[in-house]
Order: C-alpha cells, then structure tokens, then sequence
C-alpha cells in the first residue's frame, strides 16, 4: 500500500497529505454507513445496534492490519501494535466513535481514522515501535443518547466508574447499564484504568473556522476553555399592551433585554478568546399583547483563563443584578455547569509545532472551545489535541466537510507525532 | 327601591355612588356565578351554556324592571324603555357579555349592569323618556372562543355580517355560525344594523392604572389608540456556541435583542401615550450551546395618533433593517394588524367632562390603549366610552377589582348623562 522504506525520513516524506487525506476520506465515507440517515447525516448513539457494528467494523479492519485488538468493560476498542523495547510503556491516540443525532462523518470518527491509518503506515514502514502504540475507538463522548459525557474517556482514565452510571436512563428510560448489558459489555468487574498510558494524542475537526479563515492547516490546542453555563430568571409582573403606561410596567422582557445588550456590550470589550452564548429564551405567558411576567434565558461563557472567567462572570452578575433594580424587576440566577480550563502538554505543542514548522504546514496554537475526550486525559498523562479546519466551521451537522488534503496533513503531522514517541529513544 | 321624584334635580343628587356602586357590584357578582371557575374567575365564551344562561338571567331582571327586551339575530340582548315623543330615536348603552378564558367579574359586564340600573333608576325616578333608552348586552367582544372580534357590536353597527362567519370555528372545530344555530340564534335573515341609534354609550373598566395613580374617579376617553403588532423574523446561522469566534457569528439573537433595545430606546424618547410591547418571543433552536439560527418576536405599539404612529413605526423599522445589516443577520417584515386610531364624539367629550364637574367626580380625558365595542359605533353614530378606575391596573384576571364607590360614580355620570340624552329637549 506504501513503498518500502529505505530510510526514515525519505520514507515518511512519501506520505503525501493527499493519499492519506482520500484514504482517510474512504473509511470515514465508510465508516458514515453505520448509522447513515436519509439526509446524509449520521446517527450512532451509544450501544445502538449501528453503534455496534460500526465497533466491530473498525475491529476487524484493525485485525485486518494486524493490529491486537480489545474492548474494555465498557466498550472501548483498542487496537495495539507491540512495542519491542519497552511494550508496557504505551502511545495512545483516538477519538470518540458516537455521534449527536444526525451529525456528520468526522467529528470522533476522524481521530480513530488517523489512528489507524497512521499507525497502520509507521507498521509498515518502520516494523515494530520501541513503545506500544495503540488508537483507541472510545464508545461514548457526545452525551447524546445518556445524559452523561465523555463515558469512555472517563473509564479509561479513571474519571467515571460504572457506580456513577446507575439510574442514569435515555429517553425510552432504559438504563445505561442495561444498554451497556445487552451490547456485551460491562460484565467485566475489573477496573480498566490504564496506567501504562504515556501519552495520549487526539486528532478532531476544528467544528469552528479559525482555521479556514486564517488559511491554516493544523490548530494545536494549548487550552479547552473553561465554560460556565447560567439560567437568569427574569420576574416582572403581566399586564395589558395596550392599557399599561410605559412608566408603570414591570416589564421581564424589558429586563433581559436590557441585560443581554449590556452582557454582549461587556464580551465585545474583551480580547478575542471570550465568547458569550444566549442560546434559549422563553417567555410568559408569550402572547403578543401581554407584557410579559417572566423571562428565562441562558447564558454560556467561555474563556481559556479561569481567573479571567471567573471575574467576567462576576461583573456580568453584577451588571445584571444593577439592571434588575433599575427595571423594577426580580432576577434568579443559577449556575449550572462550572468548568474549569484545562491545559495541554506544554512540551507536546513545541514539539508539534516543530513538526509542523519542518514540514512547511501551516499552523497556529489556538485554544478549544469545546470539550473533548482529550480533556480527561490531561490529569492521567501528558495530552495533545490536534485540530484540522472545518469548512465554514459546520459542526454536528450532515454538512460538516473537511477536505481529503486536510485530513492528510492532519494524518502526516500524527505519524510524524507518533513516531517521534514511539520509535526515537 | 329609590325616593320618588319630587324635581329632577334633588332626585338626581339623591342617587349616591355608594348605593348606587353596591347595587352594582350585587348583580356583577350574580353575573360572575354564570361561568364561575374554582380559582374565582369567569369564563363565559360565546354561545356556551354559561353565556346563555346569563344572557337569558339578563333578560329575565330587564323584564322584572319593565324594559322590553328582545334578541337580535346574533345573540345581542337589547332592553328598551320606549320613548313618548320620539320614540324612533334611541339612546344606546351597554357593553359585552363574554369573557376571555378565567377572567373577572367586571370587564364587560359592568357597563351593561350600569346601563341596566341607570335606565332603571330613571324610569323610577322620572317616567317615560322623550326618546326610547336602550341597554345592550353584545354577545361578543373578546374573540376568546372564536378567532373573531367585536361580534356582537360588528351586526349592530353592519360592519360584519352573518357572511363573514363563515368557516370559523372554534379549537374543536365547531363553526361559529353552527354555534350560533345550536343557541337559537342566526334564524332570522333580516339585517339587524340599528339605524334609529342616536348615541352610542359605554361605560368600562379602565384596565389600566393611569385613574388609581392619579386619583381619578372617572376616565373620559378621547381616542381608542391605533395600533399596529409585527411579527419580525430574525435569521442568523446556527453554529457551536465554543467554537465560533464572535466576530465570525451571524447570531439571530444578538440581532433581534440589539433590535429591541433599540425599540426601547426610540418609545423613551417619545410623549407619554406610546406603548410598546415585545410580548412574544422564540428561538430556535432553542439549545443553550448553540447559536441561535433564528429569533423570531412581536411588537405591539399603540399611539392615539396615527399619523405619528405610523412614523414611528417607520423609523423603528428602519433602524431594525440598520441594525440587520450591521450584525449580518436576514430579516423579515409582516404587519398583522394595522387599526388607525378612532375617536369619540368631542361634543360628548365636553358634556360629560361638565357632568363630572358639576358633580365633584374628579376626571381626566385619555385614550384607551385597548379595542372596545364601542369603537365599532365611533362611524355609526356619536359615541361616548367612559372608564371607572382597575385596581392595580389587573385586567383579564380573577383579581380584576372596582370598588363599589368607584362602580357607583360611573353610574352616575351615566345616570347624567342619559337623562341629559332622554329626557332633554
């Protein structure tokens, strides 16, 4: 499939992004078919029978290439390739195999991919690694079926044990563990924690467009923001349209309007990385000749400080506190998820960057605004998350499209990445 | 049950609002037990078993004090106190029977309770009238069961006819002219439009808190307020609320709240009368992680003018397509209702504002920022609405409340002025 090495670094110079970019495109055009909608779009929700056979899938193409492959008690699949000198000391790199309901073809998908093809090449091209390489297909990362996230990462790592999953039901009220069960799994009571794991490396769509509009190839992530995600309660009190004079109203819209315009007012004075989202807005009773009585909407912030996170959202309260009191309106806050950044490997972004630099592909250090498998791995062991562009930033969309040349350079600087920790000494 | 008349005069200032506003609020409660709902409130929609029953408990107490009565074609309860030398020539009073879904006891039903006891009240104290007095209890008003305002007033005045019903039905289907038929209604196909009305009266809660605030007793309405409600439509792009740098958003709710506020500002700056409301308002898709595709929200603004109304409107459209543009997001337009302001005799406007002082009752003019009946006879023929102060300003609630002393000095000044109307030269 590749040409034979002669030496290393011709070899690896003969991996055009290209061929590895439209054979990457082939098993995630592959892949799509386990869960195809009539869209185009993909569904595979944890332990569905799509879900499954996409596992087993990827199962046997590893086999295929020679890969060992496992599960753990929960789903994950690992496929490994022996290290010759130090086998118990392993490179782990993967992504997540589940999507959001009609998602697309390569958020998750693509990383598991790159894995393979990656490791599948440096096999081929250089025999066994001094270090065990692995590409792990991990079950569950989107929360999409479960109202839980990051499931497989978390077993692996230790985050997340089976206790934390009972009672947990999807929306037909069938247990996790239930589902989990009648997939196969879980009837190992081992504890799975991988301990052996050096490294682990992450390769995923941008599912932003950073990276398009600034023309580069490779975003490597310093940070996942940290995130907060508010619900504000606006109190007023419902009255006539038509009847009620402006001076006399307790107006709850007024109110959250007064305090949104004064929250994007607050982002648009910060630096860049800032970003505020109001997502959901509902008002009561919502008829149009009501003054409304109530009006709740979210707010979600993310910033990669948590320091600077933190004092935003502070003034923000603030702001809108000062706002309520002027309007003659009640407010009820609530903070319902609370996060904080997390860091990638500091050495592992030069080095990439050094990669990427030799290489003549173009890159910029970024930070990730969403989470991602990657951001359990970081308290466990040293963590990299790689980014390639996403066209016009579409994400968990059938749309989402990133090009085979993308792909293939993503794939290029992982082999590079991989090789580097696996065969060098 | 009232002093037998000695000189019109005494007779007419021994009629205290005390006694009077008790009386009232007597048959006001009576009328509430039609419809009464567990929580206190009343739901009488049109051609249901309550609304009958009360119309015909109507009828029956306009027999008891000697008024002939008869329905019209649609439902309209009419109770006549003939007239001895001009007995062709009528003077209208009254108000609707319907209520909206669990609404007061007052909206409405006073002024045909009102009219019933003014006429009474003169009959006792002074005989026959020079022309024919009429209370009117119209079947409809609110558009609460049918998706159709002003019924009742609409047949009276010919601006609806019988055709115009066709194909309306109610939430479960019925048609309004099957409703009407199954009542007892809607036999007849003579054309009820009353030519003989010389003065249209209605007396009505204020539904607003302009009389309380200012210590008013009575309200003399100069113009029913033109209003006009959009619905706009704001259309952005939706996107994930981590990865999408602010300036690269095209955000359907940034848009719309800095449309809004915008609104906000333009009413602060102008006169008093201008309300508008934003009552209703949906995102989508409604996710608090993402960035909305599109906003979609009402505006209602009512202004006594209509000439400076619509300039309003199109100035505040104007700034909306500005704001559109500048946040790279679509927009469209619709008006889905456009009423020009109307406006009550001025000559009554006068007498009445005498009448009041003459007695003492502390009054102010203002326009009414909600439709009422009697903007229906406003082309008909000289009409007069008056308002008797709403506690707090609550309308369309159980809470509705007017008391008994402020029902009673309505009654009053419509005692007055019917006299001034009946039994004049």
């Amino acid at each position: 499939m590749y040409d034979n090495p002669i030496s290393h670094h011709s070899i690896l110079a003969s991996a055009t992004p290209a061929y590895l970019g439209m054979l990457a495109e082939h098993f995630l055009n592959w892949l799509g078919t386990f869960g195809k909608q009539p869209g185009g779009g993909v569904t595979r929700l944890l332990y569905t029978r799509e879900w499954m056979q996409a596992q087993h899938g990827l199962s046997q193409q590893m086999n295929n290439w020679g890969f060992d492959t496992h599960y753990d008690a929960v789903g994950n699949l690992f496929g490994r390739i022996h290290g010759s000198a130090s086998p118990d000391q392993t490179i782990l790199t993967g992504s997540h195999i589940d999507t959001v309901s009609n998602g697309g073809r390569y958020d998750g998908a693509y990383g598991i991919v790159a894995g393979m093809i990656a490791m599948h090449y440096l096999k081929e091209a250089f025999g066994s690694p001094k270090r065990s390489l692995e590409v792990v297909s991990l079950c569950e990362e989107e929360g999409s079926r479960f109202p839980i996230t990051y499931w497989g990462s978390g077993h692996v790592t230790g985050f997340l044990t089976l206790d934390q999953a009972e009672g947990i039901t999807d929306h037909d009220g069938i247990e996790l563990l239930d589902a989990m069960k009648h997939a196969g799994f879980g009837n190992s009571d081992l504890s799975d924690v991988r301990t052996d794991i050096q490294t682990f490396i992450e390769l995923h769509v941008e599912q932003g467009s950073v990276l398009e509009e600034g023309g580069y190839s490779i975003g490597i992530v310093e940070q996942i923001v940290g995130q907060k995600r508010y619900r504000i309660e606006v109190i007023g009190e419902a009255n006539h349209a038509g009847t009620t004079p402006m001076h006399l109203r307790k107006d709850a819209l007024l109110g959250a309007n007064a305090m949104i315009y004064q929250l994007f007012r607050l982002i648009r004075q910060m630096d860049a990385p800032f970003v505020a989202t109001v997502g959901r807005m509902e008002l009561e009773p919502n008829i149009s000749n009501v003054i409304p009585s109530k009006a709740t909407f979210t707010v979600d912030i993310r910033h990669p400080d948590t320091e600077i996170l933190n004092q935003f959202c502070m003034s923000m309260l603030q702001t809108f506190e000062q706002i309520a009191e002027d309007s003659q309106v009640g407010m009820n806050m609530n903070v319902w998820l609370d996060e904080p950044s997390v860091h990638m490997d500091p050495n592992m972004v030069q080095d990439i960057e050094r990669i990427c630099n030799e290489k003549g592909i173009t890159n910029r250090r970024m930070p990730s605004g969403a989470g991602h498998d990657s951001k359990l791995f970081v308290p466990h062991c040293p963590t990299s998350l790689l980014f390639v562009p996403s066209h016009r930033g579409v994400s968990h969309s059938p749309l989402e499209y990133t090009s085979p040349d993308e792909l293939g350079q993503g794939i290029q600087v992982l082999i590079q990445l991989l090789y580097k920790l696996g065969y060098e000494n």
